[in-house]
């Protein structure tokens, strides 16, 4: 790794840069990203999904967030690179930390395509007055790694309307619609998944990620897909309908010459500093929430119903999953031998394409990292005591599911009970929440927390994310979290609760569903809005300290096993149905 | 009424004005006015604290929000003048409303002194394409208002170190300690509040708000007091130190001259339009948070412990006022006459200057109205039955308080029980709650919602607000509520906690405590904070349904009583005594 770093530095001087920025994504601004994109991976060893690596001639940093600083000081170690705690009292962001470290006129390097453009202004407006310049035309870090991986080529294939629920062309006419309102003649799309959702098509060019490499321009009477050509079959061609197909490489001619004396809505943290630069100077460039994200985020009654048959299917691969592992006796597995086992039953299930990201699979003190991911070659073998958390997702062409459950693996101690049923207390009283029509996920995420506060602890990561729907496991607008946004939990959309408890060297607790959220009821004070589970897999109620629970906590979760048992019953054979009954018995 | 509409009418006409917009505020964007300002309620015979008329050649309308809906009702009966209720679903701001109705190239007149920069911005922003042209230079409705008040010339006096903690050199290094961190040389203050607090002064010139009329002028040397001489005695010139008075009018020049060139900092939502014209092209005017209310939000070790005696003092009058309530024989008050009653009783109390605000005194449905304030010629009489609910608050020189109970008169309803009990148990919830120090009232507020959502019901005001001491009865940055607020709450600062419920036509119920912010514990998760609660008053249990509390609420109420009898009893007679030991007994 410092070799990387030499390297790079030896360039940076080459090039006269004081400081080269490299963040984690690519060149559409995804969160997970494909082999070739693994840059700052490849510079730094840290492997979580966000972080952001700087580098001056001197020193050298990684910024990352809380689910990720326990992995991150072991990753970093040795590699010179020093970890920033985003969040953290008393710890600057990067562009401060830049603003507080160079030197009047410095050069700041980065590749333009992997920044947004909504982070470089961030950047620049932080580092205003210290009359910075930028280089961003070339991916340096990129240029040193020899055995680069190959760009994506894998083929797209259609998304079928008995699937998507809506054709393209409706949902053209859905954007067009939000343009008109803004007075605006042109959108660019960047995003892999709001492009996948809006042509119903997907791909396989990030793992785990169903989606395809492409931009996306719509005028009020065309839209441009750009694409590689190789990717697109002739029955995709014929499937796209009133898409018309350019190669990938073409989208910034077109902005370029399309964009001429137009209004063009773009979304800022979703449009690369170098895409950006070809809007030429003429446009009225508006920076917008994105549409897209936005249409796509309130599911359509297709895919709410497909997607509690995916959730089923997922319940029966816990199920079988759970099952294997009670009945484990002498040798143990490993952690990487539970994630093998788990992606191998959701491949025999129906319209499966396999895991949504890498199932974490922590026994013991290794769950205190929050994302955690074993590796072959350094991972724990299970034994017979204390908890193993296991966060596991499917890909299938009827849904995304995500699921976090923590297991007794024999004898627990009494801070582990306590700290799972805190969790579980705060899981409950989020999934039991009405709220008003109106309110954000950071009014509610309090209520997940609050049983930890009490106690004194917390969870340095958000209560609940988005959810794609056989596309990112991650998706907005929407979240639980304390961080404030605006967008509002409305009906029909997808939402995780999933709060936890993690200490180091010791345990790590979680416990998470997939929440639909849904009118309740109407009364002359408003519109009254509540959550359904569509995870069904029982919660371990042997980690259970019931003194802490309420009645109406004991109802809920009694209701929610009933109803885990009845629904997966009848994919499931004898012997497993005796380990569910068992499992989710009355508490 | 709508003969004022129509003389302001015609005068738009003679200026060509396709719009009028007046606000309810001062010059100093003061929540409440005192007389001398109160255009907005001359010509459209609202009284609510927030409120805005556009008035256009054929529609006049009142923007106010939820607290004031039924109140604004009646009093814009037959004016003329329609309501629009803020933030319900489909009610356009009233900025959206006039880009929906104005003509491209109309003329908005409004008195540039009423109307913050901030708010003028917005309003610009959301007409920005419209060609509007802007009249702010005179106050037209003001020139219509022939016997209107003359502009208050009350004396300012000193608020005395014993009482305020902090001298104004000490306070005058802390603010400009933040002016270098923002490499600024000057900073502008408008705020009457924040400036009653730097140079610890007050004074008589808005009803139950202790403030003096005055502008603030901060440069790194020099401090500037506009403000008129005939207010200033020579002791309090003498107390005033380093800060150099000025006449009233003058402060206009003053930022003319001392910003040319300069970096000033100031608060858009606390200066005017018409004192921002003042600003010269040649300054870099910096927009910031309010610099002196932040400062002054975080309460010091001397202002804690005085607000405590004030918090007893108040108890005490609340004390008298209820056993006074609880032995009415035959005739009863009325409304006005509870106000009386509990102004006699505070202003006996030492250190006194008399209500923080116009006393609620709202018997049966008329407390279905929030704000709602009872007339000599038009309130109800009290009878034995229904509820009561009384908010008061006093102005001493130790402190500023504001208090809610809801009493019961009589037999009640099993609705006003149920009702009463949920606001009761969202109260205590925000009450006990312990928090990870970096969360906002935003974070909070669902904790004393919950219970009311989950029977339907909701109320349409913040949960809760800053307090000033010794001053505003509304004191920001901080507030619990919906609303996204940015501000964190922080050890020192108060709080109030008062949710309620509102059923037009039948009752209204609101308890209301306020809270002290202090540190509980710091652990390896972080620091966490929590409330206490300075107001010390019984809950009406009478009103209680013992059935819908779990016992951790029934230990806070029983707990809670223990203090406030415990408390109260040295400075009460053996018949209040007597009264305070029946109403704080154990449930």
């Amino acid at each position: 790794m410092s070799d990387r770093l030499t390297a790079l530095r030896r360039i940076m001087a080459e090039k006269n840069l004081s400081a080269y920025i490299q963040p984690g994504s690519d060149a559409h601004q995804s969160e997970y990203v494909g082999d070739y994109w693994r840059t700052r991976h490849w510079l730094s060893g840290f492997t979580g999904s966000n972080g952001i690596v700087v580098v001056t001639e001197k020193e050298a940093g990684l910024w990352t967030d809380g689910r990720y600083f326990i992995q991150a000081e072991k990753e970093l170690a040795g590699s010179g690179i020093k970890l920033f705690k985003m969040d953290e009292p008393g710890v600057p962001a990067y562009s401060q930390w830049l603003a507080d470290n160079l030197p009047i006129g410095a050069k700041i390097g980065f590749d333009g395509r992997v920044v947004s453009i909504s982070e470089f202004r961030a950047l620049k407006d932080i580092l205003s007055g210290k009359e910075i310049s930028y280089h961003y035309i070339e991916d340096i870090v990129g240029s040193l790694w020899e055995d680069r991986p190959a760009f994506p080529a894998a083929p797209a294939f259609i998304h079928d309307l008995a699937f998507a629920g809506k054709s393209s062309v409706v949902k053209l006419s859905e954007v067009r619609k939000k343009m008109q309102e803004e007075g605006a003649d042109l959108y660019l799309a960047a995003a892999l998944d709001d492009i996948a959702w809006l042509c119903n098509i997907r791909g396989s060019d990030i793992t785990n990620t169903p989606v395809v490499f492409a931009y996306l321009l719509v005028s009020m009477e065309s839209a441009y897909l750009f694409i590689d050509e190789n990717k697109v079959s002739a029955a995709l061609t014929a499937h796209l309908e009133e898409i018309t197909i350019c190669p990938y490489g073409a989208v910034y001619d077109y902005v370029r010459e399309k964009a001429d004396s137009s209004t063009l809505l773009y979304h800022a943290e979703g449009i690369s500093v170098s895409l950006f630069d070809a809007v030429p100077g003429t446009a009225k460039a508006v920076n917008t929430s994105s549409i897209i994200q936005e249409l796509k985020a309130v599911k359509n009654e297709t895919e709410i119903n497909n997607a509690r048959n995916a959730f089923t299917k997922e319940g029966v691969v816990m199920v079988k999953f759970l099952k294997w592992l009670a009945q484990l006796k002498g040798d143990m597995p490993n952690e990487t031998d539970v994630q093998a086992e788990i992606s191998r039953l959701r491949r025999a299930q129906a319209h499966c394409l396999g895991d949504s990201f890498t199932t974490i699979a922590a026994y013991g003190k290794n769950a205190s990292s929050p994302h955690y991911s074993p590796k072959a070659e350094d991972c724990s073998r299970l034994k017979p005591e204390g908890l193993m958390l296991v966060d596991t997702g499917g890909q299938y062409l009827d849904g995304t599911t995500d699921i976090t459950r923590t297991f007794v693996m024999g004898p627990i101690s009494d801070e582990m009970k306590r700290d799972f049923t805190l969790v579980l207390k705060g899981h409950i009283a989020l999934a039991q929440a009405k709220f008003l029509k109106g309110a954000t996920g950071a009014h509610l995420d309090v209520l997940a927390r609050q049983y930890l506060w009490k106690a004194g602890m917390d969870y340095k990561h958000g209560t609940g994310h988005g959810l794609g729907y056989c596309l990112g496991v991650h998706e907005g607008p929407q979240n639980i979290s304390m961080r404030i946004n605006p967008n509002k939990l409305l009906p029909g959309m997808f939402c995780t609760n999933e709060p936890g408890i993690y200490k180091e060297g010791r345990h790590g607790i979680r416990s998470e569903n997939v929440m639909l959220i849904k009118e309740l009821e109407t009364t002359e004070f408003g519109v009254f809005l509540g959550f359904e589970p569509l995870t069904l897999c029982p919660f371990d109620t042997r980690a259970v300290d019931r003194d802490l629970l309420t009645k109406s906590e004991i109802d809920y979760l009694n209701g929610y096993h009933c109803q885990v048992y009845e629904k997966l019953t009848p994919f499931l054979d004898k012997a497993e149905r005796e380990w569910l009954k068992e499992a989710t018995k009355a508490m």
